[in-house]
């Protein structure tokens, strides 16, 4: 299939770039290097700098089989900020997409979504029936193009499919995390570990979980790249199918800080921080739909080997 | 107060203007009168013909207390058939009076939601705690511009109130329902009475209710105006609140029927048609968080008053 990838350039964008190369597939990466990196995008794919407002119509114009929509302002603290950006830069930015995929009849569409859609969940693990009250700007965003993707779907005979993550971690080879504003537990606690700073701090130790730190449910991003892959393979005409994607097993942040002084042999040293403004408590996803329907499986479960493959791609970046 | 109301040539947008002037309040009307009626506007109330998109960075430039926000594409069955229609029509001119109210220092937003952001219910009365499934694209429109005003509020200091109703009826004086596209039970069924129409189509008998038709909670439009200025009273900076309006009572299809027919003396004959997508078999709300706190109470519960101030007008404005 001939894809698009927006936000290409990303951390998710680009492992998922290159695992669809790999898989025989040709893409075309549109990113506008606003929090993307123009190394990041694999051999062999050409990168289109541009946004989706400036250059979306041109881009599929050239007819793709289908777009894998990454591109998006993702940071939850910004989000509660600066709410116009999100409810621009996400949701009306995801419309003119819809609108031009309609208009070049560009079947398919595989969007990442995020768990962020739920909210404080009623009980863990969250299936996809759960109720979707977003307590961020984030997420609501995302919510928002969920529902537009519906409406499309049902109205126009698109296929799509949108995925629900959790935390996103480790890396892909030479494909990992390195944003400008980090926000991410595992590269913030690596950096501790590099010496790039002083402690982490842990927002909150008084939540209603086992040892009071926020749980979040991880997902090694190779892990997700596959579950992409699949998503793109299912997609239905006039359907939205919708799944959450995790490991199925929730990790504190006490014990990703552990996890990472293993790692790292480094004591990384922690302090508490009250609590942030729009933070669930504990975020586990039940990916059981997923597992049936798409025949996904996670295969690199353990937070151990998550951090140790996050380490080495943040030590060769340090290389370079 | 110095207010804006944004749809005031529509028909609940009119009766709220009407009540707002009643009150002592300065109004201004924007309606772009693609579906309103300037003759809907009520005296002393300056209409500025145009959309939000063209006019509300100007309109509000000469400063204003608060705005009413009706304005809105609001047919469920085109918003399935045409969703880009309704997400530009309703989200995207939402940002943009939120961008417009925020750059001019606007401080209050009373925003006309709705009962289609809830779905299928889980359980009746709906409060305003229960999930939000939209099951039509207009439903989903309005609750991305709730989760906007949600973050507009928290970030920007904006004193929001949404009110989501579920069916309006009635008239208020000269002011009432008239929609190119009618698709409102009560109006369409006085078309019946009327000669203009045939027969009623009763759009399933198979729903899990008492007689097997829809069962709705009908609102008067004099309640509801009420509502509305009791929301810009009660509207608190930085705080985005939600209230249900219903009178409490749902009533069938049928039992609407049945109304209209003792009150037009017509027999109204009826014909059964399938379901339409998209519609919950019964919307009845709980209201006891507007009455508790807004202290609002409606007044005129009873079906029969209702469908009569409808026939009312409807007859006043056939001689017109």
């Amino acid at each position: 299939m001939k894809l698009l990838v927006t936000g290409g350039a990303g951390y998710v964008g680009s492992v998922c770039a290159a695992r669809l190369v790999e898989s025989g597939h040709e893409v075309v990466v549109l990113d506008d290097l606003s929090t993307g990196h123009a190394d990041a995008v694999p051999d062999g794919v050409r990168l289109v700098e541009a946004g989706i407002d400036e250059a979306i119509g041109e881009v599929l114009a050239e007819g793709f089989d289908g777009v894998l929509h990454f591109a998006a302002k993702s940071l939850v603290g910004e989000s509660m900020q600066d709410p116009a950006k999100y409810w621009h830069g996400n949701v009306v930015t995801s419309l003119r997409l819809l609108d031009a995929m309609r208009g070049h009849g560009t079947p398919r569409l595989v969007f990442s979504s995020t768990a962020a859609t739920y909210g404080e969940p009623e009980r863990v693990p969250i299936a996809e029936t759960a109720p979707t009250r977003p307590t961020n700007t984030y997420g609501a965003t995302k919510l928002a193009i969920d529902h537009a993707i519906t409406s499309y779907a049902a109205a126009h005979g698109l296929a799509a499919v949108s995925l629900r993550y959790f935390n996103v971690a480790g890396a892909y080879g030479r494909f990992g995390e390195r944003h400008g504003t980090e926000t991410h537990l595992i590269p913030l606690v690596l950096q501790v570990a590099l010496g790039q700073r002083e402690r982490i701090q842990v927002y909150g130790e008084d939540w209603p979980t086992e040892d009071g730190t926020c749980v979040r449910d991880y997902i090694h991003v190779a892990d997700l790249a596959d579950a992409h892959l699949l998503a793109l393979e299912h997609a239905a005409a006039g359907e939205h199918r919708i799944y959450n994607l995790g490991n199925g097993l929730g990790f504190s942040v006490k014990q990703v800080v552990d996890a990472c002084r293993e790692v790292t042999g480094h004591p990384i040293p922690a302090a508490v921080a009250p609590r942030r403004a729009g933070d669930p408590a504990v975020l586990v996803a039940s990916s059981e739909k997923a597992r049936t329907e798409l025949g996904w499986k996670p295969e690199r479960v353990d937070l151990t080997g998550i951090v140790r493959d996050a380490w080495e791609f943040t030590r060769s970046r340090q290389g370079a």
